[in-house]
């Protein structure tokens, strides 16, 4: 029934028994034929929210025409992402009587994806989950990999599971309606990729960062495809982070420190991943692992993708170094950070100068006020 | 540095890389050793409850010296297996600034051990987890098999994960301490294994009761161990319930409905299943599986157990079909029922006159006041 698309590419995440393929294409979010082939039961709830919903829950909708559809609307944004938000779709789905067959679908961004994963994974201890990201922080970066879950105030997505998803549907086209600064969030992690093991891309990016930013629609289906392509790759070598994964945390310790220590919502994931980047490479710089040029070019990027390159004010070197103890990067007490050894490529350390990692937080940290 | 105990049974869960030992002995909740070997790391959060903490908690912290050991003590009770008591482990933990590599111990029964697995199965997307249960239902069942969780408002248990443990470890003598009402709801448990495929051990039971109400330490070793021998074999063959497991939900279908209807806590789970067990046994009558002789063998015991063989006012035939609908074991809309086809075996089917279910809950059923 289905006919394979040519418009559509297929990247597959090698998982065994867990592996799922990631859809790209445009106009594929309400491709009938691609939910048909990975739903097993009639029951649908779509998770979705404020934002996102207006714009394509009811062209997904008409999609799944024949399953019994419901869907749940969580408020919009990082502050959201929480045990007590989380438990709507609980109430969701025991209000439809749904069973262990049901199909959970994320139709959003990263925070959507995460939240609606992570009540996929314990629903009665689990049950099919879709991803359908629709910002381009959710389709380069958290729709692929299955790491999901929410926030405590004491540290970001300290609450979670690991859990696959079925398929990734990323339609393209949604990106025309995403607001600017979400569109610039989510290229700091796709300019992470560049950093972490791509030079090849790091300097396309540099060669296209205006295409990108006009959403030239092959511009962008080529960042996305190379940000998954890269990904998929990390994850199926190492699915729960016992090693290389870890590599995707660049610039992650320092972000988290700067989301948790602002407050949930003020600053959005990507932009505090950028500055948390441009940390990173000041210490790789102090560390003689690159140089001054190095470190110039990233935060020249950065700048163009219109990108914070430095934390806000109200977090000094002592308010980073106790919200950084929390990360799940800390492992017996030291602090693992992964830091560029060169252009390009990077490494996780715990075994570096810690007073090159103290004049970086002396840098970049600012007392309040 | 550890010596093997010649008065400790080692039982093993067989689940590949997931394989895990069950500990049985005598005073064996303070062995040093047995803790050393199962936790990696030096950080440790016991969970326990207000009823089990100040009998055995100081013992356990005690043989945990050496271990930075921090606790969190839960209120005690079914009613309380909720996602906001649950969401307590997690505050300690952060508080703690425990990582990824710690270890969470559950001391207690088994609303401690679900809702203590399933905040390890949840922090930081996974640590370390161990298994102390002190009630007899805990050591004979929940706490072996690795499924966690909590309630919600309108379901049991509609809220978890499969998560093992690293080890069980079963102190008998701490059922000493156990109240009469607690040992009887767990004997509910043993008696169903002998039904489920142990025809053998049902006899042994009707000839051993009044033992183990005595709390006879030979007669409660023999049970917990072929339980858990029983247990450990179905788990093995079919971890995540995808056929054979849901032979254990034996009386539980009808069980979860009582303990939803009457409200959680007001009849302890081991109780509720006694009922749901006699109402199975009265259907399979109906159906011609099983003799009336057989179903007055299982009251019998059940009654010489000081267990109810009848649900409680209050829950009539439409709310036990209501109740019964959202349970795990529906599948696409069917009913789904563990049913006895003769004394000593069970098996699962749908496939069964739904005018003999219907009497059953007309007979068991009654209006509420």
């Amino acid at each position: 029934m289905t006919r394979e698309r040519s418009d559509v590419t297929t990247l597959q995440v090698d998982l065994g028994e867990r592996s799922y393929p990631i859809y790209i294409g445009q106009r594929i979010l309400d491709d009938a034929g691609l939910y048909r082939r990975h739903i097993p039961a009639d029951q649908v709830m779509v998770v979705s929210n404020e934002t996102v919903a207006p714009l394509y829950l009811e062209r997904l909708t008409t999609a799944l025409d024949g399953f019994r559809v419901a869907s749940v609307i969580l408020p919009d944004g990082e502050e959201y992402k929480t045990l007590e938000v989380w438990r709507q779709i609980f109430d969701a789905l025991l209000a439809e009587r749904f069973d262990r067959q049901c199909t959970v679908i994320a139709l959003g961004g990263g925070v959507v994806g995460d939240m609606a994963g992570f009540a996929a994974a314990c629903y009665q201890r689990g049950v099919h989950f879709i991803q359908v990201p629709t910002t381009l922080l959710a389709q380069v970066d958290s729709s692929v990999g299955g790491k999901t879950g929410v926030n405590h105030p004491a540290g970001k997505n300290m609450i979670g599971a690991f859990y696959q998803p079925r398929c990734v549907i990323i339609d393209t086209t949604t990106l025309d309606t995403l607001d600017d600064r979400q569109l610039s969030a989510g290229l700091a992690e796709v300019i992470k990729y560049g950093l972490i093991d791509d030079p090849e891309f790091f300097s396309w990016l540099e060669h296209n960062m205006e295409r990108l930013l006009a959403r030239d629609p092959g511009a962008l289906a080529h960042a996305i495809e190379r940000s998954c392509r890269d990904k998929a790759e990390v994850v199926a070598a190492d699915e729960r982070e016992g090693g290389r994964r870890a590599l995707l945390n660049l610039g992650h310790t320092f972000g988290h420190a700067i989301e948790t220590g602002v407050g949930y919502g003020e600053w959005l994931h990507g932009e505090a991943v950028a500055a948390g980047i441009c940390m990173a490479m000041d210490l790789s710089r102090r560390l003689g692992w690159v140089d001054q040029a190095d470190l110039e070019r990233v935060v020249d990027l950065m700048r163009r993708a219109r990108l914070p390159v430095a934390p806000p004010a109200g977090i000094d070197r002592d308010a980073f170094l106790r919200l950084m103890a929390v990360d799940k990067k800390v492992l017996g007490g030291r602090i693992r950070l992964v830091l560029p050894d060169r252009l390009g490529h990077s490494r996780i350390s715990d075994d570096f100068d810690a007073e090159k990692l103290d004049q970086t937080l002396r840098q970049y940290g600012r007392s309040p006020g």
